[in-house]
């Protein structure tokens, strides 16, 4: 009831603060017998990392995963999977007590809990996010024929495409749609570091072979638990389905029935096309890092992109379950 | 697990398809002995309305609601208040079994249980949101002090005033931001019907003096759940916090904390200040409507306010609940 | 959050206090397709009404059954099940407000809300069983090849076979396991109805061809959630799975096997064998009979075998549901 | 969904297997600002502990707990506390893949999930009670006033005595409600434990001074709650509310009103009494003894105490904060 649980059938529950002994998290509701490949979970979690790229943050953290339970002879027994990544990095002397960074939860942890680990983001740190890497991992190998690819299509006020292509995009050692402009932004992040600036930008989603008729008709439509996903993530403040701005200045009449459906999900129910967003992520927060020397990113976009992904992978497989157990 | 229940602590549970005996909702999480207003609660099932405006759709139906159970003396017991309302207009004729309307539910629901009421929109028709309205009035009055309100800020190309002001927007008999734009929209919504065309739009949603504290700092973040909540409206294609687009756009040191907060969200906790949000509805599916005579509305905009308001009642006054049961 | 929903996968939701207009229920989860066979339901309603049996309760109401949705052309379509039956024959001034009857919810139901429907057992009320009956109903259509029996095996003293006879039980109208006690048992409790006077006893249900490896292996163990059907059942003051008191008194080598699964469950989890428990019931309170003129039983037991099979196919439906959601 | 989740507002989610590399508990939904006393904990853990006595197991595990979040300078976050306890003296020789232990999970895990952990008992281990035992620890500290006991009050056909008596059961170090027949039951224990042989018996648990008004009307029942809670502890067999037996027997003129309280819980909430119930626990099996050498007890209810009165105490903190979230 508090919020750290996310999913039904398949559910990830999280725990742990940024500057505490360990991140963790349990995975309920994998099925029994599935491979688990440590070395691909492994390469998740580096694509999350911060210090990856020196564009961004400075924390270099090795993020290596213990399993503690729910799997036996490389392959998954059914039951709980516990994964804990221990904090190793943290410096604690980059924050204060009285420091409240706008934006931030400093000041929402305080005014809920009255009491606080001041000693960095807590429990609502970015770092949280790789225990939903973790969960993604899992949930991809339920539904092993769908692909998810999140690509960072808008950094400012420069667009790449937003038609993705697996294997430009791939290049991209940023994470941009088209890897050609790689060296620019790079320079352009780093200008904006020294700076002590920051951007934001946008995240285009496409999901590749979705089952069919996941989703229900009424609360839980899949662009629903979509939403409720990806604007779970900090930074994210807002989402849109296929073609975003257009849908709310062109007649019913100038809309073709395919981007009526964003691709892939009609009446809240998916149809097997593959399905399209379009997610805005605001720059980071500048003000806590001109009082104290803080290690954050310019652009938290290149890192966000498995988390994207990963949450996706979650709602897919959490909804493919549940149509599956109606199947009698 | 059919996603028919919305909520946690204050939930409703919604059932009923458009062209069967009954809609009706159960609203279970009710605090004891407030008072129940029926007049207002027709009130708010008027603004919703098919056919109150003569812009919009033919459908006339009256709506009158029957308490079931959970109230006693003018007064809610703490039991599960269940209210139906009759469906008495439906002209199944306009439907046909074969006819899959683009964009809509027809297709998708056939392909999730292989049975429907193909005599209308069945579960997934814009008539399921009047239950949702019940349940937004019952969860106001667990907030009195909160304000709710949702104005269209822009149809079809045409922008209206994004800070919304109560007395003037009152005014607006369709709800426009600004009233002086009536009879221009009206005229313009007029000529989209006969034309047999439709058109979306923009919604922007304040809430004035929410509840501090609200919100987890995980998944059950506050933006993430309103914008489930949101998403989870049938022509709903997308939400944006705050100062929307310009998130993307400027720099970290371009926005002012006030802005970075959505107004009022830091951490995906309420921090007291009023709380902002764009929403983005598409125009209605036209194919059907030349396939036969319809009753479809050239815009949802004007009639979705009231549906638009009674989501965020419920989001707000659950998590209001679940923060309020840790205070011990 | 306030208890009106049982099921995960397979759920009820119900409402409605004894003496309001209605009380209801919300069947979710249940597949499309299924045929619904309206007589079927009403024979087993007219199982668990009032004043069937002269030995009884009084309160003759017709329990008639009004289908609101999620039934089209004599099928299920998947959605919401809403189904109410309309209190007819209410006869409120046999209670009052000051009135509290011992072992009812009366105190406590003012302790909890600070205002009740004083016109009756409110919310707590027998009547509202009739809900789960319809419940019962429908979870059976999913599991149709598994059979369950509830009979009457002790009232008072007396003490009938526990090993049940279809045949034998099936003649004895009110519910034995042996149909020749029939009459004896029958002036007994028309003797303690005159006497203003009541007996429990105890009622033994088997469940025969249960799905293999339902239950969870921890919390959710089948004779866990069993555990908790059974006693939301207002005057079941216990239960015992398998041989009951010898599990406590014989030495694990005395103890077979077969046994020690309590027929059909080992750790938690349903084998395919037989699931055998017995329950106890106490009898109906006296007091509030010496007040006034109430309509109660002498003896609930008659009436609550319908109830005890209900709560039965739907814990088993539930967790068939469950298991199935895995098996990809 | 998987039933490792106990618990709505105050929940305890575990893991691990027995022989695996550790088990552990996300207790969410605890309050920010409540002291946590370590040694207190490991007290409780230590009750709970095999090895501690020598008429039960010969396992002798530390059971040493290691706090990853939801601490910080000794007091709750109000975030999840993750605690693991690592395995650390498994003995897998003594099991083998393909032995099923009658009465165990073993082989209904093989049926449920077609790969299992043969090691031990995996999932359904009763090593798997200590993470309730944590849970219990945490939540009793959200109801300070409210005092739980259990006690022996049965062995095979030895009867101690029902009326619990803090002091006098307190210096049994068995746990027995009289403590003068620890000598006798320890040779008796000692004897059965020689011959391969075991047994189970009764346990009594009262609650005294529960809060008020805990307990919903409907399947939330205090009592069904209860229920579910021991029922889900391996062994248990049975449970029965105040007089248990007596309540089948006696008229309803026979039984005063306290009684069919069961001492506190009219119409399924708690009125503020001492509630009494009493649970049935089954000898651990013995059939797999014989073919090797385990390590398990002759009689678990030593052992088993804490467990009972952990699973107690989340059952009326989750309650609590239920009925707190309300009080508005």
């Amino acid at each position: 009831m508090r919020g750290n649980t996310f999913g039904k059938l398949f559910s990830i529950t999280t725990f742990g603060e940024s500057h505490g002994s360990a991140l963790g998290v349990i995975i309920d509701g994998m099925p029994a017998g599935v491979n688990f490949e440590p070395t691909k979970l492994q390469e998740e979690l580096d694509r999350r990392r911060p210090g990856r790229l020196k564009e961004t943050t400075a924390r270099n953290e090795a993020d290596k995963f213990e399993v503690l339970s729910g799997i036996f002879e490389g392959k998954t027994l059914g039951t709980p999977i516990s994964i804990i990544v221990r904090n190793t990095n943290q410096k604690s002397e980059d924050y204060s007590k009285d420091m409240y960074r706008p934006g931030h939860a400093d000041k929402t942890t305080e005014l809920k809990y009255g009491h606080r680990d001041y000693r960095g983001g807590g429990r609502a740190s970015g770092r949280e996010t790789l225990t939903r890497v973790i969960g993604g991992y899992f949930a991809a190998l339920i539904i092993p024929q769908t692909d998810f690819m999140a690509r960072i299509t808008q950094i400012g006020t420069k667009q790449f495409a937003s038609e993705l292509n697996f294997q430009e995009s791939n290049e991209s050692k940023l994470g941009l749609s088209e890897a050609k402009f790689d060296d620019e932004i790079s320079n352009y992040l780093l200008d904006l570091k020294k700076d002590g600036n920051s951007i934001g930008g946008k995240v285009t989603l496409k999901i590749y072979q979705p089952p069919i008729a996941l989703g229900e008709p009424s609360f839980d439509k899949l662009k629903a638990d979509l939403a409720k996903a990806m604007l779970s993530i900090g930074s994210c403040v807002g989402i849109n389905f296929g073609i975003g701005e257009d849908f709310t200045i062109k007649t019913g009449k100038e809309i073709t029935t395919e981007q009526s459906n964003f691709g892939g999900i009609e009446g809240g129910i998916s149809n097997g096309d593959t399905i399209v967003m379009t997610l805005s992520f605001r720059p980071p927060s500048t003000v806590g890092q001109k009082a104290k020397e803080g290690r954050h990113d310019p652009c938290i976009l290149p890192r966000v992109l498995p988390v994207v992904e990963s949450m996706a992978k979650i709602v897919i497989a959490d909804h493919f379950l549940r149509q599956n157990a109606y199947q009698i």
